[in-house]
Parts: C-alpha cells; structure tokens; sequence
C-alpha cells in the first residue's frame, strides 16, 4: 500500500494520520496551539523551508485544521488559526507530550507544562474510562468491530475471535 | 531543520515523533495492539514491502517500544511484543481513533469499538485534569516552560509572555 491510500483504510487511526501523520504536520499544529499563527513565525522556530511549511499549512487548510484569515488588509497578509476540528487535536497533542515526558526527557526535566487554568495546576492529562470514571489501563482494554466492520472483524489475519484483548506486554 | 533532527528539540512532541513519526510506524503499533505480532500478519494487514516493515520494526525495537521474542526455535521465528513503553502508547492510539471516528468516520460510523473490560462498556476514552476531574478543554489550557525550559521561554518567536493561552479558535 503507499502512503496516500491511508485514508482509505477502514481504521480511524489512519484516518487520523492521513491528516496529521505526515512529517512536521504535527509540530506545526503544535505551533499554533502554542499561539504562533504567522508563517514566519512558524517557519523560524521549526526552520522548515518556506516550500515545505506552504506545503504542510495548504493541506491543514484543505483538511479543516487550519482556517487561513487575514489580520491585514493592505497590504494582504494571513494569519493561520485552528477550527473545532483542529482544536479538537489537543487531547493528541496532550497525549504525546505526556508519553515525551514520561519516557524521552531524562533527567532535565519537562519542556513545556500544561496549566488547566480552571483549577490553575500544572498537570498531565489522564486519560479515563467515561463510564466507571477509572483511569485507562491499555491491559484492560479490548476492541471489537464497529459499525463500520460488522460482519467483517478486525484486520488480524493470523488471530480471528471478533473481541480480543488488545495488549500483551512482554512480560505476559 | 532536517527530520533526523527533530529528537533533538527541547519538545516533548518531537521527542514522541522521533520514536512514532514516521509513516507506517504508528499502524505498526496498533496492529501490534490488535494482536498481530508476527512480521507476515502485520505485512499482510499494511501491505508494506518486506524491506519498509523491517526497517520499522527494527528502529521499534532499537527504541525499546517492541521486544523480538523467539516463539519457535527450529527453524527459529520471532514475534514482537509490546514493551511497557510501547504499551504506554496505547492513549495515543486511543486518542487518534477518538479524533477519526469524530471527524472522519462519515455515515459508517467507527469501523472499531474499544471495550474498557472492568465496566463492560464499548467507550472513547476521556481527556481528564487529575486534580480536578473536569474533562479537558482546549480552551481552557495554557502551557508555560517546564524544568528543562526554564529561564528560555517558549518557543514562540512573535508573542513573549512566559505563560500563555494555548487555543484560540476561529471563532476566537
């Protein structure tokens, strides 16, 4: 399979990195959620060349992440800010802080906190189960076919029950 | 900047990205969740060439998120299992399948459910604040230099404040 065919896999996963999966993708993202809306802003701190980042912000446009307005008018410049469907790519970008915290920032400590400001702690989100309220555990969790699948099962050729348990670590 | 280089940012979403960035890596790791775990299962699933899923596997294995186990010993055959850090991936993957069924799904609707086993219930995992329990919310984070940022601010070239307001929507 190549690359640009990921959209058209049945799997959210894909889908998901069919829009955001591409190098630098997600570091720009990031960018604007930090607050940095401007191409040159962007293109400074990630030091992408200008054709790469046109590239990357074209395509954030064209999947609904990123809506292009104009914050001048004479002469013509854009500023670049999220849409709902953007903004909702915060709990991944959250998730992948956490998981670069907890197991690639060595002894210097975290980059970057994240402050809830309605409770004003620096914290790490957690994720949870909405039902029983308890914290996700990856062991606990099995996946089924959806919707979308039923009556087709899950992509697993070499294991074919229509439930399993998702993660078995190496030390099961 | 070169993608090679990304790990070297003082950023934990480029860290992750170093590790689970690349394409095919991050399907590689959910077939690994889904069970598959032998190389000709997930080649079938991905339909990668031998030579792509090899060098994923061994820069997932370099990296400590996969463990190559013998299962057979002659002929001798492996299988690969997920570490605790490859299972600490599992909200990542959560959360992308959370943002493709919302944004992505369509009238099919999710082609998985995932099952939190202790409750019974098929669920999309929730973005929680630890301290106070309300479910996150873009708009109501800021983010400010951790330990490892300290004194350096943000990396935000065209505004300066220290602490800042993470999301600003369109409709801002």
């Amino acid at each position: 399979m190549r690359w640009k065919q990921i959209e058209t896999m049945t799997c959210s996963v894909a889908r998901t990195l069919s829009v955001v999966g591409d190098r630098w993708t997600m570091l720009i993202v990031r960018d604007v959620f930090l607050g940095l809306r401007r191409f040159d802003a962007i293109q400074h701190d990630l030091q992408l060349t200008p054709h790469r980042l046109s590239d990357r912000l074209r395509k954030l446009v064209r999947d609904g992440i990123l809506r292009r307005v104009a914050y001048e008018k004479r002469p013509p410049r854009f500023e670049y800010r999220l849409t709902e469907k953007g903004l909702d790519l915060y709990p991944l970008m959250a998730t992948m802080t956490r998981w670069g915290d907890r197991w690639m920032a060595g002894r210097a400590g975290a980059p970057v906190e994240l402050v809830h400001r309605p409770c004003g702690h620096a914290i790490m989100p957690e994720l949870i189960c909405p039902c029983c309220k308890s914290k996700i555990d990856a062991r606990e969790m099995t996946a089924r076919p959806g919707p979308a699948l039923k009556g087709r099962g899950l992509p697993a050729p070499d294991i074919q029950p229509t439930r399993r348990k998702i993660a078995r670590t190496s030390a099961a």
